[in-house]
């Protein structure tokens, strides 16, 4: 029998999210309210702003975005993070990372109110993560990548899930969702030496590098389920970490970059944002 | 050539650091108080509080004990810690766990002042572990286990680390600083299937269940370095989790038990009420 690999639609999955939610908004008294920090002119920043706030501006969420030039002064984005957490019509901060060099990013991530927190990068929202308290607000890629895994009725318990990445905005959160599943997590890196060894075990993949072609069809197991944060440019084209058309040989499930978890970063981002406007206002239920 | 496997002193360890401790508590002009919350009369939490008290008062901090009864209520609790947190005096508090059912365990370690968290449970120092920020309170054990590994001068970079346990005291924690260490990290729990098929990989094999007999030499890879966590009492001994006298025949580090993480755990708590001090007095030495 001929080898079937499903090709997961992160975008199907990410525009029934953002309808639902666009429904929910317009029927309630508030408004959700983003505000957006840009710093510099990254090219790369300017376009995920760019997607953010239309995303935004199609389910419903006010958007304020404030920019700076690059050589913006510590002192000066830290009174604007104050000014915004005490901005009542505020509900989510989204710093656009990375920052300028001079800035002390891990330090404006913490200063950022908790329950203003929609990338969920604060540590105390990732601390809640680690001890398996997810009412927080959760990191958007990570948070979208379970609600991949769940879409294909996946059951974590026990599998084995390989995440190649350890970074601070997908890696290291995706392992503390991961084990609150009970799954068996392992994380390879830069330092790993023998990748494969790894990923040929996985029964779910999750690379999120950064790096074109790292992720071989050789490296995968049989009916594996792969998911690819990864995002890069080659000759204009946007693709993932994953030898893809190779890969769907092997895999059952992939997703395919784009339309994979990047517009589920997008909805989860939205979410979050409702999210937190409902905290805000008392709620328990989002 | 005969095997030699070298048994990893903890208990001397932890002396030295506890030598060194006091001579800086005995020329500072604050001596560290540490408030210890004790709720109920489990004995195994009665025997953990003697040992940190005692070892409390070898260093030179003072200890103030407050007990409860098994049945305290939360709101009382809270208002404990709430105490303490504004008490100018105390510098650590401790909540022995486990707390009683009817308590909210994570709610009242998230009530404590993350500066006064000997226990580096609360979530922002657990997150900020995660986001390679280690100015902050590290849990003891964990810490512990990462002074242990440099004592014998092993460099983690690049290496396969297995930690066997996701608790949310050791397991989880632990893994944050491996992965600042650029260690290539694999959790394994409960749920996972075969166990073995993982440990037999680890170059550094780190074990926290209290499950004795739970890692068999079978299970070990020749010349990795074990580091047992595990603590239960068989037969009126302590013991860990490690068939320890079969793996000293395949493993070139082992610690034992007791003498082995265990010392150390109380070394690093002092360590850390020696910090917390230091923090609340604006210091960024310890």
């Amino acid at each position: 029998m001929a080898h079937v690999c499903k090709i997961i639609n992160g975008k199907g999955l990410a525009e029934d999210i953002q309808t639902n939610l666009a429904k929910k908004i317009s029927n309630f008294r508030v408004k959700p309210k983003l505000a957006v920090i840009l710093v510099g002119h990254d090219p790369r920043s300017e376009i995920y702003i760019e997607f953010k706030k239309k995303a935004c501006e199609e389910v419903g969420i006010d958007v304020k975005t404030i920019e700076f030039e690059d050589n913006i002064k510590q002192v000066r984005l830290e009174r604007t993070i104050d000014e915004l957490n005490n901005d009542e019509d505020v509900h989510g901060i989204l710093v656009q990372l990375p920052l300028p060099k001079q800035i002390d990013e891990k330090k404006i991530i913490e200063l950022i109110n908790p329950m203003k927190d929609v990338d969920g990068f604060h540590p105390i929202n990732i601390g809640r993560i680690m001890g398996n308290i997810e009412t927080g607000l959760t990191p958007a890629t990570p948070k979208g990548i379970m609600r991949i895994i769940d879409s294909i009725g996946h059951e974590l318990e026990g599998k084995n899930v390989v995440v190649v990445g350890s970074g601070y905005l997908v890696g290291r959160p995706m392992l503390g969702l991961l084990l609150n599943r009970k799954a068996t997590v392992t994380v390879c890196h830069q330092s790993t030496k023998e990748i494969e060894d790894f990923t040929l075990n996985a029964d779910v993949l999750v690379v999120g590098v950064g790096k074109p072609g790292l992720i071989t069809k050789d490296m995968v197991k049989k009916n594996a389920v792969v998911i690819d944060a990864g995002i890069a440019t080659v000759e204009n084209k946007v693709v993932g970490d994953i030898d893809f058309d190779e890969i769907c040989k092997v895999a059952q499930y992939v997703t395919p970059t784009p339309g994979g978890v990047g517009p589920m970063t997008i909805a989860m981002l939205l979410e979050n944002t409702w999210q937190a406007m409902r905290m805000q206002h008392g709620y328990k239920d989002y």
